[in-house]
């Protein structure tokens, strides 16, 4: 049984990172947050997943190089200097770092890459999510995701190809954008749709989280897999054999 | 048999609705676009229905009015001058405007306005829309028939309560917030959805139209149920009797 | 605050039942499964819910009559002589028995039934739902229920003109049926979708249940509208007004 | 420019054909159903497509051997001895024969496969589909191809694992059963969905055909394709580089 501990395991989370360890017939190595409490847990785990806040990240990974562990970032919100830590610590441990830990997520964008590629802009692309009425911002970070690997499957930069916010007298649709669009209501988990739009035919690949358990096992598998792999960056499709 | 005019039966439209004339087992009474042609065209048609241009429209009226016949407008772009105009020609003559004859998005423009009476603010209401990428404008016309249906149901009003083009950071949905989502690409003839999005349960309500005939066969049914009524101005749920 | 009485309050859906009676801010008068504590709760209580067993329901509806309360009965499986116990019950208190408590499912059956009343029989009507891989029946109840709303927006016999597991050559559609598919796999909670298909065009009805606990807080929603009500059979439409 | 020679350009096929091979900026060189206009059609042909029937299919493969030209079959209905027709053919020219020349289809079934693949059986499989009122068998042709796919990708026989048409006591979903649900209505060209259920998540590939021209226009492109190819068998992920 491998020991995963769980950095910031009090919230709502770090509580779902934990049923999940367990669900997985792995053994949860404990939680920490800070100091001394932190270097005790990377010391006893096998793997060290961090979902907690970009403020903690510099010491999870301080904590991860001293004891010489692989660690999975899921926290999201990260900016440029974070992915330069992250960058510091893989000379030493394996990094995996992620907005999205669900499996049918990452399996879906790698879908996404592979359609883009093949259909051609004579398919236009729209990416299209719905999530709770919480949700402060828009499109989702997934849904990003999802059109990054659009582009990457055509070939072009997505900042330069995005179509977002329609609304009012727009004009025709640009040749080779991708267009993103953004529901919120209820208490929807998060559902994404990649549409691709040809002539007399439209093709449509999507995902239903039907609440937030999957980010945590999909969490505890990334983190499995971590295990014993060498320094370096990691990326979920790795996980899968993508 | 009934004799329908149609004015301006030289496009597309036209074309179409000359088809479903025929398809419905009534008479084309010929088409016409000006001057004399269109003072003989009414007085030989049961009914006229003109889908035409703004501009056209005082033309059509007129010569409605001078015939005695009723008349369905199906053109779209109309300002409120046209508006005034057919409030006029309705002292005289029975007259129908819709920006959508179609038969199902009126059904469902009625549905809508029950569900939103019903089910109240705890359900969150988004309407989404996709069509063909040489659409200029968003959302579409329907889009906002189909929103304005869901404030009526809730008693309020849709400028007030519209949430469109989200983009970055929005903030967490308005209570009450009636958004609006555009979808663009490929040849599509038009979808609409309204979706209520309570906690836990989502409604969705849509109609797919697979082509544009089923507007020209609506506006054939909404012109024989114009046939012998008195003058003044109707709308498309009478025509279903809603 | 109303005072609900739980009867069989130890099972999964027992437990969602007390969530949601303090969700709503009413008082959980405590749970019982027979004998003495049966009637002590029944007698303490404002209103009873029984989502217990079939076998359990004599016993349920003999408390509420002793002490004059009115019951909600959420069973499944009921045969012909527990409705005959539910109408024997309601000639001394108010009593509600029905397969679904939701809201929203409760709505949607009430859009069909206007929708299917309007269309006519040159639209096609198709009930499809989604439950998890455990399930072992189908089509689901609540896809009857719908189907039934259908069957009376039409003026129909259900029974007469169902189209259930299409499988080989089956021949062209018979005009008037009604269809049922059936899909299962994972974990969904429900899906069900009522179709219209016509001429080039569709309507579709959907509803969603991203969890269980909408059954629980319709069903405690119910039992606040029951209370107060004189003797009688009542039904989920009436909860809503329809 | 090829010269694209269409066998049965009579029917409804025949002239969305010949409609494509004008669009795509390719020479129509004519039409023929039998004897020496067969041959005289060959002769003057780069590629012969046929999609007559199977009872024309002896004679059309004859007349590409007789010529030395590649042919296309897309009829449907094809029994053992006609692919043994084809194979014969193949030794001599280049043969296409498939069940559906839409390229998205083509393409949805490679990401299908994919994603079967990958996912394993902890997610379930199900194929739904939707055609007009009009057709006969269930499931559809393409449903099959899919679900082909789809066990391919698990390295499972599909026989073996497919579970149609449910309807009541059902019992549980069999681990790793490959489901296929039909509806039937309205003039719907073909919807098509593989839905993988998985524990909390839900993933769903879709294509819609809007009308039937996808399947002339992808049986063009098939044909510009073999031109010039050797003598063998091929099929419609050959030619989108799959």
């Amino acid at each position: 049984m491998a020991r995963i501990g769980i950095i910031g395991s009090a919230g709502r989370m770090g509580q779902a990172l934990v049923d999940a360890v367990l669900a997985a017939g792995e053994t949860h190595a404990g939680g920490a947050d800070k100091g001394d409490d932190l270097a005790a847990l990377a010391a006893g785990s096998d793997v060290l997943v961090d979902f907690s806040s970009p403020h903690a990240l510099e010491a999870s990974l301080d904590a991860a190089v001293a004891a010489g562990v692989p660690i999975l970032i899921g926290t999201t919100g990260l900016e440029e200097r974070h992915h330069f830590l992250c960058d510091h610590a893989a000379e030493h441990v394996a990094v995996l770092q992620t907005g999205n830990t669900s499996l049918g997520v990452t399996l879906l964008a790698h879908l996404v890459r592979e359609a883009a590629q093949r259909l051609g802009e004579d398919w236009d692309i729209e990416v299209i999510e719905t999530h709770h009425r919480m949700k402060v911002d828009a499109p989702s970070g997934t849904a990003l995701l999802l059109g990054q690997a659009a582009a990457e499957g055509r070939g072009v930069d997505l900042a330069g190809h995005s179509e977002r916010g329609r609304d009012g007298i727009t004009g025709a649709r640009a040749r080779g954008a991708i267009g993103f669009a953004s529901l919120r209501g209820g208490t929807v988990a998060g559902d994404h749709t990649v549409q691709f739009l040809g002539n007399d035919e439209r093709i449509a690949l999507s995902h239903l989280a039907e609440n937030r358990r999957i980010f945590a096992r999909g969490a505890v598998r990334a983190a499995q897999w971590l295990i014993g792999k060498p320094a370096g960056r990691y990326t979920m499709p790795e996980v899968l054999g993508l």
